[in-house]
Order: C-alpha cells, then structure tokens, then sequence
C-alpha cells in the first residue's frame, strides 16, 4: 500500500510499504480515508523528533474498519471510525486512574521506535492496537475533516479548558492561535468563558480568534496586559492558556492571570527555561502542563462537534491527496497552512 | 413611600409605608426602579408561607443606591445596583466556607419574621444589610429586566448547573420548565452540555426551551424515557435537574439518570416523601438539593449575562406599574405570566 | 475440588465441584487459601438474593496464581494474591471513566447468573477474569486475613469516606459498626477526621470503635443528635455514614448532617422507601449512595493497610476450615461473628 | 507597654511602644501571652524584607481579649483566643470565593507599611482588625505553644497537603524539615499519606520526621530518588511540598515527583528561576504554589491538634520572656533553635 515515510529532515516520501495485519486479540485495521498533517509531524520533518528513515509517519485519521481481532467489542467491520493519536493498556496504574495519555505502555502512532514503534495514519490502512479505547465510531452526519479532530487538536483544546478549573462565567486568556490555540478558544466559550482574549501575531488567526467569540489581540500590536485588565477590572485571567510551548509565553501568561489562577501550558516544552517563581508564589499560581488526556476526552469532545458546540471547519484549510504529500509538508513548514486533510 | 404588602391568603395591597433608614453601618438604601414577582411570592400569596400582615414582600430588584453607612466600600450613592434575594453575614462558620445560602444569620427580603424580618423590595426603596456581600453594580448596557435575575432565577438556573459536576459534552435533562427551568436550561447549555432534554407539560414552555436549543419533549404526549436512551445510546442522562419540587419529577429524574449521575434537587421541598432507594443505590446515584447559593454565584451570572451566553429576557412576559402589584398577583396565579417586572 | 454452594434457603453444602480451566486471555486461575464470609453471603443464605442451587459461594479470597491466559501481565504463576468481589472490562463508558464498579460487563463472583455466573471463591480454586484488574499482589508482610479485606469490606469503608468529600479536620458519624461501618471507621480517622460519631446497638462493636478511636453512642440508650451537637458546636456531622440500609438510619442520617453536609449510604437499598425531602431540601444535603467503587480503592487501600494506618484484624473473629462452611453460615447467622475465614 | 521592635538589619529592641486603641468597630485587642519566632521575621531581621525601624514585629500569637468593637459578634473579652498571622476583608472579589490568603485588603502583623501597616504580635497587647475572621477561642486544653501554631506555621503544614489533592494511600515527599516542612509532614500523615519521605541535611530534623513517621532521607548522604523509586514501584511520589524554596529544591521536587503528580511549593520564592519544563511537561504536572490560605485553615488545624492528629510540641525547643528578643533572634539566626515562644 501506498505510505508517508520520513526519510530525512526536509524530505518526506511516499512510497509502497506492507499492508498491516491484525497482530494482537485487541487490534483492528482500519483504511484510512482522511488524516492530517499536524504540528508535531512538523516536529519529525525538521529532524527535531528523530525516528527512522523509512517509518510511516501521520497520527490523526478517519476511515473504515477493515478487520478486528477476537477481542475487540465497541468497533467491528465496516464501521465509520477516527481515532486518538495514541494508544492506552487501559491497565496500568496510571490507565486505572483514568490518566491514558501517560500510560506506562503508550504507543503514539507514527513517531518512531522512540514512542512504541507504530506506524503512522498518512497511509492507506493503519494498524490500530487495543481498539476498544482508541476508536470511537464517527457520530452520523460527522464529516471526515471534523471528525480528524476529536483525536488530537480538539481532543487537546477542550483538554487545555476542560483540566484547567475554568468555571462558566470565568475570563480566559489563550496565547498562540495555531490549530490548538483556536480550539482552546472554542472549547473556552463552549464551557461558558465570558471573555476569551486571544493573543498572536498573524492577523489571520487573530480574525478567525475573534469569528470565535474571542477579544483579539496582536502581541505586539496591542497591548494584551491592558486588555486583560480592563476585561477583569484589573484583576487577570482566571486561566491563562500557553498554547505556544516558549518560556516567553510561559512568563506572559504568568503575568496575565490573577492571584489563585490558572496557566495551562499545552504548548510543548523540552527543555530547561526560567520563569518567575516570585510571581508565581506571590500570585498563588497554579501551572498545569502536559500534552492532553485525549482518549479521556474523546466522548465529550465528539459530542460537543456532532451538536456543534466545536466546530474545527474553518480551520481546515486545504484538502490534498496523500501522494501529494511532499508538498503538503512543505507548505506546512512555509507556515501557509492551517491543517491540511490527505486523502488517500 | 409606596410599597406592596400581604394582607392575608389572595391578598396584597399597595400602602404607605415608612422609608427604609441606614440601620447599621454595612446598610445600603437602594431606590428601587424594577422588581420581579416570582414562585416565591406565590408561596406567600397562598398563604404557604406564614408572613405578618401588612408585611412588605418582594426580594427582586434592581435600582440606584440613595445612601450607604459608613462601612460599604464597594458601592456607593448613585451606583445603579442589582441585589441578591438573600443576605450573609461573610463570617459565620458557612459564609467563611463560602456557602453563603445557608449562612447562620441570613436575612430573605420580604418573607417575614420567620426568615430574618426584612422588609421586601416591591417598594420605592428597600433597606440592604451587608451591602457590600449582598449588591453589585449592573454591568453596563445590561437593562433592568436582565439584571433582575441575577439576583434569583438565573442565579439558581446557573446553580442547578453549575454544583452539579456537569462536564462540557455531558447530556442534561430539566424537569419543570417555570423560570427557573429554563434558565436550568439555557445554563446547561453555556456549560456546554451537548444536549438538554426539556421536560414540561406546557407548550409554550417546550417552546421556549427549544428555542434555547432543548430537546423538548411532553411530560405525557411525549416519552422522556425513550428520549433519554435515545440521546444517550441508552445510558441515561448524566444530570437531571428536578426544578419541579414533588415526588414525582424526583421519580422520574432517578430513572432518567445514568449509573453514577446526579440529580439537583433545586425545586422545593417541604415535606416527608417517598423515594425509590433501591435505584439511587443500584445506579449509585448523587442527590443533590437546596435552594441556590445565589451570593456566590452573581459574579459569574452577570458576566455571563453580560456576554450574552445566558439571556433571560423572553421569560419577561409582563411589565406593570407597582400600583397594580394586586392584579399582577392575580395573574401570576392564574399562571397567565411567567415573569412579570413591577415598575415603582 | 471442594467447594460451598448454594443449595436453599438456609443450606450450603461443600461439595465437589470441577476445577476452573482458563476460558479466556485475561484470565487468572487462583488457588485459594483464605476465603471471607460477608454479609452480602448472607443475603443469598436468607434467598434474598437468588441464586441457583449448586452454585459456588464467596467472594473475598486470598491464594496463589496456578495459572494466567497470554494477555496477563501483571500478575504471574506463584504470585501470592488478593482479588476484588467484582471485575470490570476496562474498556466501556463506565470503565474508561475509572467507575469500574458499574461496569456495563461486571460479573460478581459467587452470585449466580444474575450478576455475571461467576463461580465463587469459597472453593479450592478460582477462576478470575480480566486478572490484570481484579488481582493485586499481596504486599510483603500482610497476612491473608487482612489483605482478604482490600478486595470488598476495607474497599468499601475506604470508598464511604474518600468519596464522600470529608476533609481533614472534619466530623463524621457513622451508622452501623458492622464491618463496614467499623472500617469507615478506621477509614474516616485515617483520612484525619478530628471526631468520628459511632453509632450502633451491639456493646461490643460500640467499645471496637471506641478502640479505633471513635467516640461511641448507643442508639437507643445513648442520645446520638445530642452528642453531635456537642461536638460539632451544634452544626452537625460534615458527613454521615449510613452503613446500615434501612429508612431509619437514613432518617437519622439526614438529621445528623450539617447544612451542606453529605449522607453516605452505603448500606444496601433494595426498594422505595420514606425520605424526609424538605430537610434534605433545606439542609442543602448531598446523599451519595451504591456500592464500593473497590477496583478503583484497592490499590491505596492495600498502601493504607500495608503502613498500619488501617488494620482489619480485630474484626476476625473466626478462623474455620473450609468444610466447617455451613456451620460458619448459621453461626454468622445468629450474628455470633463478625468475620469468618475460611481457610480451605 | 513593651514591644519588640526591628531597628537594623540584625537589630532587634525590646522598647516602650504606646499601646494599641480600637479603631474600627471591628477590632479587638488581645493581651499577649504567647507569640513565636517565625522564619519570616528572620527575612525582616536579616533586611531582605524592608520594615521600618522601630516597626513592632511578630505574627504567631496567642492571648486574651481585652476589648472588642461594636461589630465583633464571634469572639468576646476575657475570651482566651489564637489569631492568623494575616487579615482579610471578607468581602472583595477574592474573599468572596474563600481565597483569604490573597485579600485584596490584606494586611499582615508586623511587617511595616509595605504589607498593611499593622504592628506586630511580639508585644505586651495587640490590635486585630477584622477579628470575627483573625481569631479563634483556643479549645478547651490546648497548651497556648500549641495553639500557636494554628494561625501560621501548622496552617501552612496543612495547607502544603491539603491544597494538593493528595488522597489517603499516596506517597508523599517533603523536602526541608524546618518547621514548615515538619507540620507538612504530620499533616500528611493526618492526611492519610501511606509513606512520607522526608528530606533533609540536618540529622535532627530527620530523627524528628522519622519520629512523626515518615521515611527521612539526607539529601546528599542518601538517595532521596532511589528512596522514592523504591517506595512507589519505580514511579515518583504523587505529591512532592517543596518547603524549602530554592530552584534546587523546585528541581529535586519536579525529579521525584509521578507523572501526573503535584508539586506543592509552598518554600517562599521571590525571583526568577530556572525550571525543567520539559520535565514538567513530559510528566504532566500541576506546580502549584504561594503561601497558605491559614484563615480558611484554621478551624481544621484546630480540630485536629485537639484530636492530637496533628501536634508541634516536639517543634518548640526554646521558652524565653519577650525582654530577651535580642537573644531569641539571635539565636535563631544561629539555627540553634527550631521555635521559641516569646512570653510576655
């Protein structure tokens, strides 16, 4: 079958690879009929991630049941499906508290021997382990491009909003309006934020932040403290979300919520940064951070889309075939897209 | 002054009474400019309610602040105010645990000796204790007839909701479509629940709720059971809010909930009743009850009322003058209003 | 092997029974060594619970792993266990939301085929499904008559308070000094409970609470509201425990609590009965009730118990060989034990 | 009357300071009749907190009402009463949801103009404003050394557990053994914590810990993480209370610490400081910090020392009368003391 694999920074492929095959009691396979390129695909072709030549890659996707194993009961044949970006036990301590994202024994799909040697959704089937907790049927009148989003983007917005504390009423501060950030906008007025301020540089975010529901405000442009104050009679946000993953945005959200509030950071860090811990104790912080629970989110978050409470569609911006690919990743990476949906 | 009192069961007369002075020194005196006739007053109207004749009654308002003692710090004379149907002391053993409902020394405007002996606020003016707890400045743009609510009713939609545990994706039910129903309703959906089955006998009320985007659906012409499996592929409905009060809605919510749901009791009880035990326990139910804690939860009301996520305007069916209060009453009785403003 | 079964109303028989065989890949087969007599063994012993005759009674046990299926990986051959009174699939909506014990597949052992035909574990041998959830290993140094406890009665004294949203500091009562009801004893104290109100009419299980430092009433001799309201300044209970299941204690429960409190009723309830609404309603009470969520608790159970804050042994009255079965019944009975072991 | 009063860096005075008056009808007067020695008033003696010279200083307090003005109602003269090191309003936006501890008008004893202006507690007499929230009567047979301790240090040591969402049967960490470190170590076994791990340089500061039940570990003759990966199955603690408050420190807590587990930095934090976010993220903690919320603590932490759950006799190593302050602080300074209580 035909297959995204990275090759080297730079340069994707596609090109033949085996057809899965069902391995384990708990799997299914599943052809793929829509998958995204996502940011941390990004992560892959810059050379950031480091996973093997060859390996399919790809981790957000919708099709169609093909097969299951013995074991599996909540998805069979023929079924409609999306996915999550990563698999569970559903076993281990951590599955048993209902924390999947950080099971002991994840797999995330193509990312490399690194995060459990599975290869990834930009194909034309895909091998999907312990299928029970990581499909969900598609609801009926669900299309593709919406339903690719449950299982990672949205699944992470509503995550970054749904885990913070955030009560109906509250004000709300999102910085970075990428696919993440919009949908933590959303997620914010879908849980009754009154205010959201969303904060960036690219005009067009900031006016797709603002179709939302959102205050908009450029980074630099505007005067984000300034708004916040006025929108909070001083006070700051209730939950500051950082959805950039930059200790500059770390230190601006910090700076932006209220004593006894709320930093989400969903952006992703890896490294060592400074922050201002006198900050953080004089205002009784509390930072929360990690990628998002999703396969914990997914129910909710299909539920909200199939009655329209999120609606990712305006951030789908272009629609390819997967032998397309090549280019895909490189519009991507040239920042001229959104979220681009492959067909295979 | 003017103001509206009870006289005996089906009987109130606007009368003379003596202007309200400054007490204590956390007393306001608020011109009163709109206030709302509600359930409550009918209990009292119907003689449930034992209050002294000749007794002020009335607990919904909004007006200007005339004059403030010594100790009021965050309102002043000339502020345009809403206030909360109830006071709090803000340092019993409960109001320092925030729950200020049920504050040892609260006061409820216009319900007699037996509930703190505060004159009511279906008058020119009204006394109010602990100012500073107990009023807020209406947002600006918001009119009278919004800002009314946030005092009462939709304080006590935002209630059944928001105390309940309610997650964003969740499915609601609403027994009882009166005013606190559906603002039960309309606050089910600011917190993102994707779908609220609305329960009621009247058409107009299904109206109403469907068009706040409710699954409506007749008590009796109607099958809210089968409705419920049907929107939750038969699981039961994660929060049912009995805003009816009587053994049967409260029958009907156990059975409509799902395993390890809650019921919000927020319609009133008096009285001993039966219970089905053996289902609250084999589906390992949450009851919860009470009246709302109103005090705590005007802040957020307001800003959500101000954002225009919560919207109580259509459920003002009526304005009247405060000399009719008598015919408003009357009215009221007859179920021929669901909200009716008095204008002084 | 030898097992006891149900044979009527009144009458177990030990009896030779086949050996379970591995029927699926999660299974486990255990050998066990120490098995419980429960109070739910006497619903079954008095017909009230059906079962059919020859089936295999029990369902707290202690033993060894003879054998696993391929899908078990955290318990193994020689394995020295404890297992809980129910599994759980770990996959379905209730499952994935970590509320294993209304799992939409459970099966309680030693119940009939009403509650999953699951052979008991007063036998020699037991087969146990989905292994990986329902088994622990026995920590080092713990007796089998106290880890026989982690899986049901400490699961359930545990799941009384630590659901029950008592904090540290607080008072709680407890209805009931059964062997749940004395767990919730230890329980409420080990979760800091300043003051824990036992209440019951047995001498003996009065002076055990005492000696778990509980402050012991008499139901009928002593004056239980007049001691609350002594030791709660006049408020009442933050929680009260009702581990009896009979419309008089949850009468009593509900009088016991304070405003906003929270009645736990983990005694069983099987049909309708009388609940006192209007002081649930003004009391703003919150009634949990169900069975323990014990596949959730056992792991910090087992911590708690394996560090000596909670310690089942006084309540081991008897130790019997497993043939001794039926007389362990009738003495169980006429009440004359509080926990029988059996050992086969 | 006699104070102590800052005068230099390192220069405390004991000298005649003219004796508080009523000020507002809220205040009440307490003769002193025990007051500690604080690791905070060591940040005033060394300069880093700026107060003004001849500034009374103090905060821990215990004595006798002397007078109360018209508005006091929870607390009379003649009323042997504690107090918390800080006031509050009881009424801005952040007293209104119970947040004390960052009271928009909160002032602190004897810490100079900066923090409210409100003189100290190491005095013959005191004035506490707000007292119907400050002060609490002492219960009946509590020592005042004990009593103390409610209104700052032990607060702080429940606080630390408390906030932190640890449940009975977790394993936690405290790293710093002064007094802060040493009550959040009782606390966490009031708590219901299986295992603490205390960490530490000082060997009496571990025996204590050790002596209060807790693992203890010296920080660099040990192995803290060894000693925490084999008390938790390899997988870090599931609540780490950094009581020390420097970035290595904030660094050992984030290394011990589960995924999905909070670390709790209640240790003071003034600046900026480096952090392992990738850490932090990878591991999908929740940082919370600032300092405790004592008034809403208060009431538990006095209920349970006077259960004996929590008790910082073995903290109070020296006795002194107030004349001798210079010593006390000096020595202080010196580490040779864990707390001295100042008597007038």
């Amino acid at each position: 079958m035909r297959a995204v694999t990275f090759q080297a920074p730079h340069e994707v492929r596609v090109q033949d690879v085996p057809e899965p095959e069902l391995l384990d009691a708990g799997d299914a396979i599943v052809r793929i009929e829509a998958t995204g390129v996502c940011g941390s695909d990004l992560h892959i072709y810059h050379g950031r991630v480091k996973i093997e030549p060859g390996f399919t890659i790809g981790h957000e996707y919708v099709g169609t049941v093909l097969a299951v194993g013995d074991d599996v009961h909540h998805v069979q044949s023929g079924d409609r499906v999306l996915g999550c970006f990563q698999t569970a036990c559903g076993r281990c301590w951590f599955c048993r508290r209902g924390w999947f994202h950080k099971c002991d024994h994840s797999r995330t799909f193509g990312h490399g021997a690194v995060l459990g040697d599975l290869q990834g959704t930009q194909a034309e089937q895909a091998l999907v382990p312990n299928a029970d907790l990581v499909l969900r049927k598609v609801p009926a009148g669900m299309s593709d491009e919406v339903a690719l989003f449950a299982g990672d983007v949205m699944g992470t917005g509503y995550h970054a909003i749904a885990d913070s504390g955030l009560r109906a009423g509250d004000v709300a501060a999102v910085l970075g309006l990428g696919p993440v950030g919009l949908c933590a906008v959303q997620a914010a007025r879908a849980h009754g934020a009154a205010r959201v301020v969303a904060i960036d540089t690219v005009p067009e975010r900031l006016a797709m932040a603002e179709s939302f529901g959102a205050l908009a405000v450029h980074l630099s442009e505007g005067d984000p403290r300034a708004v916040v104050r006025e929108a909070t009679e001083g006070r700051g946000v209730d939950l500051c979300v950082d959805a950039v993953g930059h200790p500059e945005a770390l230190d601006l959200a910090v700076r932006l919520t209220r004593k006894c509030g709320t930093v989400q950071a969903v952006g992703v860090y890896a490294e060592r940064c400074e922050l201002h811990m006198g900050l953080v104790w004089i205002k009784a912080l509390r930072l929360c951070s990690g990628h998002a629970n999703v396969l914990a989110h997914v129910d909710p978050v299909l539920a909200m889309m199939s009655a329209g409470l999120l609606d990712p569609t305006p951030l789908v911006t272009h629609h390819m075939g997967l032998e397309e690919a090549p280019e895909a990743y490189a519009m991507y990476d040239r920042r001229e897209a959104m979220k681009i949906v492959l067909q295979p």
